[in-house]
C-alpha cells in the first residue's frame, strides 16, 4: 500500500515513512502467490459472516434465455449512512420496489434503478437525512466513536484510505479530529438524489460499473455494495438517452422484488456470505499482493494500489 | 489536479506546492460549468484530428437484433509501444483477425479477443519486442526525446501523471532521467501475452472494462484506446470460465474484420475523429472541473482526480 492514495497535507510525513518501506519491498524476492491463492488459503477464522438482515436481495425479471437474475447487496455498517439505510429497510419491508425497474445504464459510470414514473408514493415515516451525514466526524465536537478510528487505523494506519468492516473508506485529519467517508469503488451502491440540499430517500439507487467516480464522494450517500450478481447489471445494454437513461419503457429491466434476506419467504434457505476480515493477516497479505504482484506472470510490482483496486473478498459460506 | 496521484519520493516538494494551491481553490466561488459544458464550448482550434492511419476498426458480428457492432480504436503515438503497433498494422493488413472472436469477458477487468484455437499461423515478419519497451526512458543513456518530457510537463508539470497526445501516462524520475509509461485506464487496449519474458505479438488484444488495473502497467504493453463503441464490448455477457473466458464456442462473439481505417474499402467515407488537445486551455479547464466539480449538483469539490478519471474527450469531426 504505497503511494497512489489521496491524502492531505497532514500525511506528508507518513508518506515518507512509506516510501522507505517501498524501497525495502522493491528488493528482489522469490515469486509469491497470487492474491486469489492467498484468499483461498485463508483460515476460516479470518472470515466474518454477514448478517442476513444486512443483505438486500434484488430479483430482476429473468433474462431473454429465462435465466434468473439475482443481485445481492450488503448494506453498510454503522457509523455510515444509517439514515438512508433505515429508509431502505422500510422500503424493502413495504415491497416498494416491486414492479419498478432499472432505468439507466451509463457506460463506465453507473446503473440506476427505482420508479421510472417518479410518481409512486413513498411509504410513511422515511427520514430526511442531512448532507452532513455524507461523512462521519470523530472528534472534539462529537462523541468519540472508537471503532471508527481504531479499525481504520489498524490496517492502514499510515494511509488516508482504509476499510471499515469490508467497506472502503477515505479519512482525513482536521483541527476537529478525524473525518471519514465511504468511497465510490466499483460495485458500491449509492442513493440518487435531486439538486442539493436534497439528499435522496433511498428509493432511487445506483451502483458503480466503471472506474471509481471519486468526485461523487461526500456529494451522494453510499449505502452498500454488490457482493454477488453485479454482472446482471454491468452487462445490461447501455442507455442511449442523456446520462445513459433508457429512452423507451421496453428497454427498462423490470424489478420483481427487493427484500432483506432476513425477511424473504423462500422454500429453501438462502445462501449466507462471509468476507475476508480486513484486520486479518490474510487480508494484509492479500492487499500487499494486490499492490505488489510478485507471482510469475508479473515482472514489476506496482509499488502501490488505490483502495478501489483492493476489493474485499466475499464468498458464500459453506 | 491536486492529490490523488501516484508519485515517488521526488515529488514531495511538488506536492506541498500543490496543497497550497488546493487551499486557495477551496474558497467559495460561484457555480461553474460542468466538464461536458466546458468541452462543448471549446473552440475548434482546441481539437486535434486523429489520422485514419492510426484508427483500427473492429467489426463484430451484428447483435441478436441484427444491429451492427463497430468498435473504433486509436493506436498510440510514438514513443510508446511502436514495436507492437507495427505488428498490429501488419496483422490488420493481412486480415488476420477476420473470423477470430471475443473470447473472454471478465467483470470489472477486461474483454479479450483473438484466435480462440491458439493455432492460427501468424503473418511473417512480426517483431519480437523487448520487455524494456513497456516504458520509455528519456535520460542520459538514451537520445533525448524532447517531446516526451515537454508535453507531459506542460500540463501536469507538478505531477507524476499526465498525457501524451490524448493518452494517459505515468512518469517518474530516477538518477538516469525521466521514465514514462502508458496507464491502464478504462478503455485502454493492451497486448495479451504468455509468461515472461514473452511480451506478446499484438495478435491477442484486450481492453479495460473496469476500475483501472494499474498493476498491469509496465507488465503488459498498451497500444491504444477505444474511442467509440466500447459498449459493444463492455456490455457483453461475462464469461463463466476461469478468468472470464467463455466456456463454449457458441458464447464467443465473432469478429468479422479488423482493419486500419486508412485501408478500408467502404461505399461511403468513414467518420473522422478529433480529441480535445491536452495542452489547450479548454482541456485544462475540463480537467480542473473533473477534479473539482463546482456545478450546481455538487456540494463539495473533490480536490483532485486520478488520471483515469480525466478521460480525454473525443468526438466525430463535423
Amino acid at each position: 500500500m504505497k503511494g497512489w492514495h489521496k491524502r492531505g497535507m497532514k500525511h506528508i510525513a507518513a508518506f515518507v515513512a512509506l516510501a522507505l518501506l517501498a524501497a525495502s519491498l522493491d528488493a528482489e524476492e522469490p515469486a509469491k502467490p497470487t492474491p486469489s491463492e492467498i484468499v483461498a488459503a485463508a483460515p476460516l477464522a479470518d472470515w466474518t459472516a454477514i448478517a442476513p438482515s444486512d443483505l438486500l436481495i434484488m430479483d430482476l425479471a429473468p433474462d431473454a434465455a429465462a435465466k434468473p437474475r439475482r443481485v445481492v447487496i450488503q448494506l453498510m455498517p454503522a457509523p455510515f449512512s444509517q439514515g438512508w439505510i433505515g429508509n431502505i429497510r422500510k422500503l424493502a419491508a413495504a415491497q416498494w420496489w416491486d414492479g419498478t425497474s432499472v432505468n439507466r445504464v451509463q457506460d463506465n459510470y453507473v446503473v440506476q434503478w427505482g420508479d421510472a414514473s417518479e410518481r409512486k408514493a413513498l411509504p410513511q415515516g422515511l427520514t430526511v437525512v442531512a448532507e452532513s451525514e455524507y461523512e462521519v466526524r470523530d472528534g472534539k465536537d462529537r462523541p468519540s466513536q472508537p471503532r471508527l478510528e481504531a479499525s481504520i487505523a489498524r490496517f492502514f494506519r499510515w494511509f488516508a484510505d482504509g476499510f471499515i468492516a469490508d467497506f472502503p473508506v477515505a479519512r482525513w485529519s482536521s483541527p476537529h479530529g478525524i473525518s471519514a467517508h465511504p468511497v465510490h469503488c466499483y460495485g458500491m451502491v449509492g442513493v440518487g438524489r435531486d439538486m442539493p440540499p436534497n439528499t435522496g430517500t433511498g428509493a432511487e439507487l445506483y451502483t458503480v460499473i466503471g472506474h471509481a467516480p471519486r468526485h461523487l464522494d461526500r456529494n451522494i450517500a453510499l449505502v452498500g455494495r454488490v457482493i454477488e450478481g453485479i454482472e446482471h447489471l454491468s452487462s445490461l445494454p447501455r442507455g442511449t438517452g442523456a446520462l445513459g437513461f433508457y429512452e423507451t419503457a421496453e428497454e427498462r429491466v423490470p424489478i420483481r422484488s427487493i427484500r432483506l434476506a432476513s425477511e424473504m419467504e423462500t422454500d429453501k434457505p438462502l445462501p449466507t456470505y462471509e468476507y475476508l476480515s480486513t484486520e486479518s493477516a490474510s487480508f494484509s497479505a492479500y492487499a500487499d499482493a494486490r499492490a505488489n504482484r510478485r507471482d510469475p506472470f508479473f515482472i514489476r510490482p506496482a509499488g502501490g494500489a488505490d483502495i478501489c483496486n483492493i476489493p474485499v473478498p466475499v464468498r458464500r459460506a459453506k
